[in-house]
């Protein structure tokens, strides 16, 4: 008596964001022994660990009677049902349930999953094309010359919004005031090219005086906190929603950005933006530096004021979706320092339509 | 100036439950001095004790400015409105109003209630059906043989995932792994039978050790708590949701179900589920029992046991309810251990087309 | 790179209020150094005050990002959206924004506000028509011969409810019969009639006894709290939803309403009910008086004792607006008790009907 009629029909591409794609899913240590559910692209889905196959992803859907397989447990290579103990395989296939035959039943739908740079990774869309070679590469997570911290917020807005929040950091003057910005943010025009598969967006402020968040780097790199110095920020946009802004304060005319490490300290502002559902996201920032890198303590500290400041994002990212929500008809404006992020939306938006030509 | 023109059209019946039908509304304690308000099978009840007419049920919605009723108090014979004084009557009749001509004006819905087996019931139905000759039997709770414990919880799941949870008992290896699971059940096959008005659903498990709660009721049975056991489950659905499960111990050999009762210590877990919204219900849950009725702490024992198994199912179905409502368009499987759910779903949808027939 | 193409579309009149009339917005207090947003007739308003300006409001939306006005800064004359940094001037115009060129970006929407009476007024409708003319009047907000306090209570209802509750007092002797109520309400009949451009209903109690908060008033005047006394109640609804009510107990036989001011204890109820969304409302409430003006502490002692009461009216009006959305399409029923609140929702529907040829 088992009818097994799985619908196993996905939901249609959104229209807000690419499938094929690596989406930084979530820290290593967020997956123990236990299995871990979040909401990735609309799809919910549980991870969990075996020795066997390290991370595997599957739909959290129980084919038996719809429960969470995330209320479950592994067992050996399997995810074991927390309701009547279906066990499915790494693949989504079912594996054994007592007393019951199975052979027969649909599987669960599986994600490629790979473990890398400190990040686990999902491919949310069609799995032929999950290869390991479509990453984005972090030559910075592999190398002893740098060193990273950083932290995982969840964010009740648009991941999109996030992205023109980074490729545009005028806002660094009125919302972070007391850390990173000044005015000479707002004084100086920004340049934006596309290079490759990259929106690049970049502002070059020469001889000002090093911000509070930037006197404690110098601080930390060895170099005087109140001297005058070169400041450049490289905001660099790539599929599907990877934010790297290359950031640092160099002594006043040693080269600026091109500057010996020794004169400067500078920094990769790490952003893994990943959709959660339309208007909510899992927002993945970091830093890493090559200054100082065996400092601890330093890591925590940078990591610390980093938190903060992204936290002021937070509030103004929530509360301009909230406000865009309640006006869904109104047209923004596009003003020079908007290019940016209106570059990256072209090319989600391309990568969009190409989805919709492979599924 | 008074038009009188109250919209008395009833709710549809709905596709989920039968309306003519008795069902558990609340304990008698829950209803004292003041007016009590519960939604029942998606209707919001307003409940009120009288000298004259005991326990008593309208709708919670005052004709004259629809202030719930529930805000009132009892005067009398009649529930008068918290709001400018509406004063009705048992039967849902306007009785009076200060100052005010009140005659003419439609009566309030009023529905059949009765109090009896420790429970008050309500009828939400055509009340032309209502008749106590209608109600379930529960003999346990009329005799001095048994005693009984139990509890209310409000749980946010469609009233039926509880009826299939509690008509395949599979889910207690998983569930309830630390009271009452056990990996013979597994390993044991089900027996599903239709009788009369009945759905009965069977396990019989012979020789196997007592799990932590079964040891703790051999204890207050007076017998070994280490024994090998024959132990059973009888879960027995009948309309419009109630599921009796006839469980038990015995020791060894001793006949099992049919043992003497000094060799075994069994009892019925009592199951009322009442239908508050599509997807949330009252469960009414309890055990009775034929051994050490007179033992009260034994009562609060087993009570405080079952409290904790029911608190587990709880979180779990809620879990099931919330991934169905994500995925509405998926078919789920139907197994073996299904089918006891499976046979009283299908006699609710006959006792629903039923009802459309008379109402 | 700049198209401005801002949708100003106002939406449409809604049917539950009048747009072309002064409500009340705010207390002075409320709108300090920073800028404060409140939800006024399902408007998103931003208030800011400047020192050229005063106050100024405008709709609470950045039309660079989107961002929520209310989160930036007021500088100079101008508010400073707290995002990156686009300024606007009091009546809406684009000011300045650093780096952009802004000189033929569309206004922001602007709304006439006045300070006056001690409360920030607002014109959410046509500002043609916005002339101080039609304010309300309140002699006795600008007297040395009355003294007031009030408050501000958020009501999860239409504010239509509370107009009902304000034009019938019969709800006295239920909702209050701890401080106000006493059953001569009940048993007094009322009288409604239309005024010009106000509804009036009256109701007179002679020789009655005082009920709680009248004992404290009249002892609070310096008169015998025990004495027989003639008591009044004189509602008056004027547009869009502002209820004056006149009460008062003199001593028995001493003209009652007439009575000379040494012989009564008279006060002004006053409500002015805005509309936040269709089933929410801001409640300004207070109590201006004649008798010992200069006693602050009797003041403080009338507010705390009016904010209970009202507490009191919130909880019911909750529940009935409650109450009616889970039965929209019920008809309610008029009796001669509800002629005032039925009086004042006629002169309302006229109000909007006259809106919606001017819009």
């Amino acid at each position: 008596m088992h009818d097994h009629g799985l619908d196993d029909s996905r939901p249609a591409a959104p229209s807000t964001w690419p499938l094929d794609a690596w989406y930084v899913a979530a820290t290593p240590g967020e997956i123990a022994d236990k299995p871990f559910a979040r909401q990735i692209c609309g799809i919910h889905v549980v991870f969990f660990r075996t020795e066997g196959r390290g991370i595997s992803a599957l739909e959290d859907f129980c084919p038996h009677r719809g429960a969470p397989l995330s209320l479950g447990s592994v067992r050996g290579e399997t995810l074991v049902c927390g309701y009547h103990g279906l066990a499915v395989d790494c693949r989504g296939r079912v594996d054994n349930m007592p007393s019951q035959r199975v052979k027969n039943f649909p599987s669960v739908r599986a994600f490629p999953v790979i473990e890398r740079y400190g990040f686990v990774w999902i491919w949310p869309g069609n799995p032929a094309g999950a290869s390991p070679e479509a990453m984005h590469p972090l030559p910075w997570a592999e190398s002893d010359e740098w060193a990273y911290g950083g932290g995982l917020y969840h964010i009740k807005c648009d991941y999109r919004l996030m992205i023109d929040n980074l490729m545009d950091l005028t806002h660094e003057t009125y919302v972070h005031s007391g850390s990173i910005g000044q005015k000479e943010i707002d004084e100086t025009p920004v340049k934006t090219r596309v290079e490759g598969q990259e929106v690049v967006t970049s502002r070059m402020m020469d001889k000002v005086a090093a911000p509070p968040f930037w006197r404690m780097a110098l601080r930390g790199a060895g170099l005087p906190e109140d001297a005058i110095v070169d400041r450049w920020q490289i905001c660099c946009f790539s599929l599907p929603s990877h934010v790297m802004i290359e950031v640092g304060v160099a002594l006043e005319g040693e080269g600026g950005y091109h500057a010996d490490n020794a004169k400067k300290a500078s920094s990769i502002v790490v952003d893994f933006i990943t959709p959660e559902t339309e208007t909510t996201h899992w927002y993945f920032w970091g830093m890493a530096r090559q200054f100082a890198v065996a400092d601890a303590a330093l890591t925590a500290t940078i990591r610390e004021g980093q938190g903060k400041i992204f936290a002021e994002d937070l509030n103004m990212l929530e509360q301009q979706q909230r406000n865009l929500l309640l006006y869904p008809d109104r047209r923004l404006l596009k003003l020079n320092i908007d290019a940016g992020g209106a570059r990256s939306r072209l090319m989600i938006d391309r990568a969009i339509a190409q989805d919709r030509r492979t599924q």
